[in-house]
């Protein structure tokens, strides 16, 4: 099947899985991913779902600290693509969606896996994952035997029941993509807001697909979040020069890598754009390509642009008997726009923004109890980072729990999200903060009554500085919205 | 069944009804609600699921205004409840749990509706909530026959497969409401973020229930939004006086009903708070309230906040075999916290935040054009506007596009969600922005290119004031900051 991110279609999808399978899947997870596990768990970034009950397959909670880096990802997504460009508005759509929109997309015809049951040891497993045996013929990867039965296909979209009568006609599937719903809502958003091609519509959104495989913690799972956007722009004969579906394409390939650094702060070196080979093409698609980041166990897709000419308009409009069309009033035409599609995976970006972001360093040779454990940071980029600064009061008393409470809310007032800490050594707390990518802290002291003074320390070189309190707060708010590497000197 | 936001048990639910059995409802919604639908549509606030395909029962789709409000409401609600509260810490859990925690919550024996068929039309529907007939016997609501079939429970939950086989192994359910995770999630939580009680964890997020009745555009339908917060308390036995579950009880329905009218600008008169009576409430639970609005078709239920005793970690604990109990250090005692559930539903909010705001206005007498027809306005909060302000050039040449996308841009710079018209009349303009419920347009004319200066004309009163531009900015960023109802001089 294809890739979670990129709108699927059977012949791509089928296409596609055929170059996943001369991977080899490691046994055991790489030591960082083993760390990282463990850490989010630790920290409250990621636990697994419905854990105290043993846990769900591949099925995955975000827990305090986790709830607010995906955030800020989604955020700065919709910030990018939305909120700071005329030319997109979002949508959010319901996630059950009327049978016939997969229908026509052609998932509930295509969108399978081929699957096959083992006569000897009666396991299932997937057909095009399965080993080798005599004569070229596969084999059950669980016992070995070649008493299979038929390969059968099986759609991974999950089916439902809508009202009380358990009949065919009320089945409905939970969305196993995001993208159809901007297909669907096309004239209406269209209308509404006035717009005229080249224009996007935007969803942010749960999709769930019932994979037999799922891999990497939450690299891929059976429910997962998906960010979409579909790019309307006129058919080639209505295009003018350097305005072709193809340069908008290659527009988006260029402008979604960069988010992932510059918005992100993910190392350009471990991303790269992957253009598909003709043969991995749906057949009616010009163009597609997947960012890449290089996770541990190898290269892994981040999100999909595809090119996508104008089959789901086309599909929709045949199967609703709606005319789906935009007249052009310069041209003169009425025409069925072309689409765009850049397709990412929140799940998977916040995995590699986590991973990208991990580093461990040894103690200093001359280092004493605390200090003398590595110390393990995540440098995220302060817009990213789920706290942005920490406020300590250097003892419990003295007013100082007080001042440092009030910093928090000048904090909170201008929606920096601002963390209190009091327990244990200052050492102690920097080191928390460290390990869940916190860029700045800032401790309240006994000279704080006295001068308006605090100690600003940096995540990344662990240089603090004294400042007066007025400058740490327009100093973290400026960090925190622009963004940046530049708190990111160790790397 | 119970309603929408608060966390069902089967002894509540089944209570509940009886009480909205009472209600008559409407054969048609009331014309404000009708004109709202259409504006609605017509605006690209909420278009109907699925639309081209003929709809999907009660599910709708928030179009491009509709999902910058409905972001707005969420933000606004998780910056209240967990961003500005030391107490409060977030999750983000999988909507597909594991089965046995609704088993555990009592939602696979209890969360039922009662179903009876028709022997003579065969029709289906709702035995508490058909009329009666001869002998005070139900009777069918489409045909009058008295025939009918035993009454059968119905579980609101929707059900799906998990893998492969369809079988009763695999079967799981759509979470019916969010609240479950924050209870499974508990020891997770308080172990990694080191929380003491009293603390709270808060989440948002789609839940889903095959509802029989679906009513009054998105008040009631089978796949909504919560706003789900559980406050973890100490037990009374362990609790100092004042800070006894029901005094937080208390705390957090004062807290709740402030939200709507400090946080979105709902007017006071339009809400009350209903204490459940005796007869209403769980076994377990020792109060229940309901926030609830003034909708056109009578009191609605905005949230619920419930005293739930320990039930729910008692009830997972014995499910799960895994000791949930939380130990004080101070107290030296372990114990099961009491809970207090604040659970407010996003979609029936946002609609009652649309009600609040509607407004139409006549034209004055001596009006001409476009002014002489009624003003349709929207008095929302700048907190809660989808577009914080508009920016137009009075023409599209002279440079005045150019300027009105500079102060556009800088808006964006500082996150406020600004818009660019440059179609028809400047009144028109308005006339657009206000039945959007944007507070503030800015016009930039020949004079600006002089001395800086633009026009800023509010919604509310629609006065206008010449301004300097680094005025205007600061004026409208601080009025999105804080909100308030100062810009709702009308009302």
């Amino acid at each position: 099947m294809s890739d979670e991110v990129t709108t699927p279609a059977p012949e791509h999808a089928e296409k596609k899985e055929h170059k996943k399978q001369k991977k080899e899947k490691p046994a055991e997870e790489p030591v960082l991913m083993q760390k990282l596990v463990s850490l989010a768990k630790r920290r409250g970034l990621i636990f697994q779902s419905s854990e105290i009950y043993g846990g769900l397959k591949s099925a995955y909670d975000y827990g305090p600290l986790g709830v607010e880096l995906k955030r800020n990802i989604k955020n700065l997504w919709w910030r990018t693509m939305v909120h700071e460009r005329e030319d997109i508005v979002g949508i959010d759509a319901s996630i059950i969606m009327h049978p016939k929109v997969w229908e026509a997309s052609g998932h509930v015809a295509g969108f399978t896996d081929p699957l096959v049951d083992c006569m000897d040891c009666k396991s299932r497993f997937r057909a095009d994952h399965a080993p080798m045996g005599d004569g070229g013929k596969i084999k059950c990867p669980n016992c070995g035997s070649q008493k299979l039965g038929e390969v059968r296909k099986f759609n991974l979209m999950f089916k439902t029941n809508l009202g009380p009568v358990e009949d065919s006609s009320a089945t409905v599937f939970l969305r196993p993509e995001t993208a159809q719903a901007m297909f669907v809502n096309f004239l209406n958003v269209q209308q509404s807001y006035r717009l005229k091609p080249p224009f996007g519509i935007a969803q942010q959104g749960k999709s769930f697909r019932n994979e037999i495989t799922v891999e990497h913690f939450t690299f891929r799972s059976c429910e997962f979040e998906q960010m979409e956007m579909e790019y309307f722009v006129p058919p080639p004969e209505f295009a003018d020069e350097g305005k072709k579906p193809l340069d908008y394409y290659a527009y988006w390939k260029a402008e979604r890598l960069r988010w992932y650094t510059e918005t992100l702060g993910i190392r350009a070196e471990k991303l790269r754009l992957r253009e598909h080979a003709k043969d991995e093409l749906a057949h009616y698609a010009n163009g597609c390509a997947d960012v890449e980041y290089e996770y541990p166990w190898g290269w892994g897709e981040l999100e999909g642009i595809a090119s996508r000419g104008n089959f789901d308009l086309t599909q929709h409009s045949t199967h609703s008997g709606k005319k789906l069309t935009y007249f052009d009033v310069d041209k003169k035409a009425h025409y069925l726009p072309h689409v765009i599609e850049p397709a990412a995976g929140a799940d998977r970006t916040l995995l590699a923004v986590l991973i990208d972001a991990y580093d461990e360093e040894p103690p200093p040779p001359e280092a004493k109890g605390d200090n003398a454990e590595p110390r393990v940071l995540l440098h995220l980029d302060p817009r990213v980072a789920p706290i942005k600064v920490a406020v300590f009061p250097l003892i419990k008393k003295e007013g100082m729990p007080e001042r440092a409470r009030d910093i928090i809310r000048t904090f909170w007032k201008n929606g920096v999200n601002a963390f209190y800490d009091e327990k244990d050594a200052v050492g102690r707390r920097y080191r928390r903060q460290d390990e869940v990518g916190t860029p700045f802290c800032i401790t309240v002291d006994g000279d704080t009554a006295k001068d308006d003074t605090v100690t600003l320390r940096y995540r990344d070189d662990m240089k603090q500085e004294r400042i007066k309190i007025a400058d740490a707060l327009s100093l973290v708010a400026e960090k925190v919205r622009v963004g940046g590497r530049d708190v990111r000197l160790n790397r």
